[in-house]
């Protein structure tokens, strides 16, 4: 059996590697464009920020290891122009010399990836704006960024001009994972950073009332915030800087601008071979990640996946998906019944000293699907017992379904622990656990690293009120014109109070509740939510009628904000 | 209706909470025989050390916060001494005034905790002896440690004798969770450490050979570390200074000794009112937390817990089911069938830098039950990718059924990333996964926090190949005689050699397989298992009997010194 695969980074060089394992008599040729093979591009942003020093460790494994360990051929500055399904063969040229060559399969593997979008606008190709894909990408704006660094004479080799100065302004153009990676990194190298986003927030998987804390986060670690607004070009002033243009009409100085819209599937190859390419642009492949030839499998950015949660047909890329992508084409080649389940989106970024993770499905993706039998919640624990020096605040975000408490999606925001607890909740949705299942794990604690009711359990209890009815909802967005109840102390109005709020403080509810009244709903209001559900239970159990605002307080300006 | 709690602190307290918020016209009396309610005893080593620095920061709820947030009475220095089930009644003394009082319940929920087990050594009540249970403990110890701080005259308040300097030398016997944050928190404050251990190892839920690395790891930190020496009693030296004198004969020095033994469920007050206790010591209860007399609950280290995995009643002393414990008896004495699942043990205790971690069975209980029917392995992947600063390698084993790869338990060492594996792999087993959902779950992965493959995904990858039969495992227990094949590259051989193995690097392997035997299992050995896994599956489908040695040189130590 000869086996080709296209693409030698995350899931070609795990297929390759596992397919070795399986089958020792297999010929394994794996081909890349791009100089290196199985290289750490998730890594890129931190070696232009010089965290990661050196290129070299971005170098996760070599042509020679591929070639010592797993006898897998390697062929690097090799493209795939052309697929014959019929005769079952891949046109591959290299890249140097323009020479082409034919080589035949038995089975084929596409493992392209996605190549960032880089829209043909005017001055796109001006010298000093980059993308960042690959170990080269990230070299040129390693020179680029360090040129003007020592006095030197003359003109600057790429631009003509002369040399002033070592860059200081970069303009990240998109907030999602790339675009607020490279934000930290180039301020760790002391740049003054304009983000600009043609969004209404940052990262878009998030809702966007979560991203509003990423926003403000942003802004307060000296990032210059510019949402709403997409670029319309570029154009090169007189010292040679660049600006960046906005669809309002802005100009944005600019020594460095890093692109970073976004990916799109590379998927050339496979289209001009008649391979099926689904409605959202990518590759589609069935649970064995063949594609609609059955002896071409198809793995990793370039592909179409079911929505874990909601089953439908998306687009995910992420490494993780992409190893385990490669590894079970390599298994159903080598003749097992390996099945992909599907992604789930569990995502961490990590910005500045804060962290942003999520996994499952968003609010926002349920309102697109029409869905309504979900609620959501928000909550704000520490991310460690309170008592423990350093806690932080977390802002988490729940959905779960309303009919039968199953866990839909999290979403949480926090300078500590926020791996620990996207995990959780992570293998919970893999596991397809209920907020009950939350509400009863058992999950490590010690003063140091949670609390004895771990934030994922807390948001298990909060979520298991609401649903057995013990603690109806209300949000921000459903306030106008209802009854508030603040139960606050009087103190903590001085700082924020909510305009035509009652205010008795709970401590004295049980013997103020005369001046409630019984024929509206209370909407009970605190800061984060924990007295205002006391409250609650209180008045429900008065023969109130009483909702709970979610998050309280701590909610309010975000939530608002997304309005 | 009127209920009556006994015990203020986790279970105690959250049952107290959460049936107010269930039952607004319940009469509650929560008692606690100490000074305070709802204390954080978690952060009692945190605070001998000063870590935690001020003692108001352990109490998280006063008897003021019971009264106004929850009307609920509370009455500390209040110790429950006799229950009358026939009359309903308990006898109430006050600990300050000796007064007796009896009150009537409806229903009453037992919350006493376990005690710090304090043998009747020799010597036992000399001053600087100390337990760590309760603020009070804390504060003593504080102020013992301190003592002699501050210049001084006359004789010392404790000892009757000139005091000298301030304690220098402490001992801390046993090796649990208490004693190792003691240990930690003494070294701290710069004190001399030995730990004194009766069994053969630290951390007693943990397998030996995973303590082993514990053990190493606290004398690298330079702790005196003292096993297999049991305490036989104490004596005061001339100086005032005591010393700690053990089953071997040995005397150990100390200005401070920290009994942490263990603890022992606080049973007298069931046992004597005749209700059950458990073969295992502690108040026997049903899935509702209710005893066997169906008006009295107990919750928290006083009672019996099913184990999740193994279903056998058991002592698991931990503040998670506790407050969980409390929270259920309370939803059913407020009339709901609400059912606690079991405890499965997870736990993490912060030692230094790093962090022990486990979930689940281990191995030693798997034995004792005399259960056959499952598989171990050992891995040491990075906490985060190796490529981005800081990666620390972590030790991990994982137990899981032979028969249908259930997740049994799960262990972790290591200076980074345990709480968020050990969260997954405790969401896992709550969820009754097997170790093909690990190897598909979707965790978190950005440079900083994991790696595509999370340690978590590669314990389901490598247990799923045992299960497979992709890869035979060997242990280092059962490598007497057998033919090893050491695929390690020669300069590794200079650091450490098997005796007896035949070198063949991996590279080499496929065109030197004629120097192994046809006729024999050849257990193979790398650094950690990853290319004598490779080379098992070289040496497999060419039709050699192949193993690989789990954990390769990384399991030899700790492994070889358990035996």
């Amino acid at each position: 059996m000869k086996v080709i695969i296209v693409g030698g980074v995350a899931g070609g060089a795990s297929c390759a590697a596992r397919l070795r394992r399986l089958n020792e008599t297999a010929k394994i040729l794996m081909v890349e464009r791009g100089p290196y093979v199985s290289y750490a591009n998730c890594g890129l942003p931190y070696h232009v920020g010089g965290i990661i020093e050196k290129e070299s460790s971005l170098l996760v494994a070599t042509e020679q290891t591929f070639h010592d360990m797993f006898d897998v051929s390697v062929r690097t500055g090799c493209e795939a122009i052309a697929i014959s399904l019929k005769k079952k063969t891949v046109d591959l040229r290299n890249v140097a010399t323009g020479e082409v060559s034919t080589e035949s399969y038995d089975k084929l593997v596409l493992s392209p990836g996605a190549a960032p979008i880089r829209p043909p606008l005017p001055g796109i190709d001006l010298p000093g704006i980059f993308s960042v894909r690959t170990v080269p990408d990230a070299r040129t704006i390693r020179e680029w960024l360090h040129r003007g660094s020592e006095p030197r004479t003359g003109l600057d080799s790429y631009t003509g001009l002369q040399v002033v100065t070592k860059p200081k302004r970069a303009v990240v153009v998109g907030g999602g994972f790339i675009g607020l990676e490279m934000v930290e990194n180039l301020s760790h190298l002391g740049l003054e950073v304009t983000l600009v986003e043609k969004l209404n927030q940052v990262m878009p998987p998030l809702d966007p009332e979560m991203a509003r804390l990423v926003e403000r986060y942003l802004i307060k670690h000296g990032v210059r915030l510019e949402l709403n607004d997409g670029v319309a070009g570029f154009r090169q002033v007189a010292d040679g800087s660049l600006e960046v243009l906005t669809g309002s009409g802005k100009a944005h100085p600019a020594d460095v601008v890093i692109l970073a819209i976004g990916v799109r599937p590379e998927t050339a190859l496979a289209k001009s071979a008649g391979i099926e390419i689904g409605q959202r642009g990518g590759i589609r492949v069935d649970e064995h990640m063949r594609t609609s030839d059955p002896d071409i499998f198809a793995v990793g950015d370039a592909v179409e996946v079911k929505d874990y949660v909601t089953g439908q047909w998306t687009l995910i890329p992420l490494a993780g998906p992409a190893n385990r992508q490669g590894r079970i084409a390599a298994d159903v080649i080598a003749g097992r019944d390996t099945r992909y389940r599907g992604t789930q989106g569990t995502s961490i970024c990590q910005v500045f000293e804060a962290a942003i993770g999520q996994t499952g499905v968003s609010e926002k993706t349920l309102l697109q699907l029409g869905d309504t039998d979900f609620e959501k919640i928000y909550l704000y624990p520490n991310s460690h017992a309170g008592y423990y020096p350093d806690a932080k605040m977390m802002a988490i975000k729940v959905m779960f379904r309303k009919s039968d408490g199953l866990l839909l999606g999290a979403q949480v925001l926090a300078e500590d622990g926020v791996a620990k607890r996207i995990d959780a909740f992570a293998m919970a949705i893999q596991m397809k656990a209920t907020i009950y299942d939350l509400e009863e794990a058992e999950l490590c604690y010690a003063p140091p690293f949670g609390s004895a009711k771990d934030p994922v359990n807390f948001a298990g209890m909060v979520a298991a009120n609401v649903l057995h009815g013990d603690m109806p909802l209300s949000h921000w967005s459903s306030l106008d014109g209802v009854f508030i109840l603040d139960v606050r102390n009087p103190a903590e109005l001085k700082v924020e109070s909510v305009p035509g709020a009652l205010n008795i403080p709970l401590p004295q509810l049980r013997h103020r509740l005369d001046e409630l009244p019984r024929d509206r709903e209370i909407h009970v209001i605190c800061r984060s939510g924990g007295r205002a559900y006391f409250a609650t239970r209180i008045l429900l159990q008065n023969g109130f009628k009483a909702r709970n605002l979610s998050g309280g307080m701590l909610s309010r300006s975000h939530a608002a904000s997304s309005h």
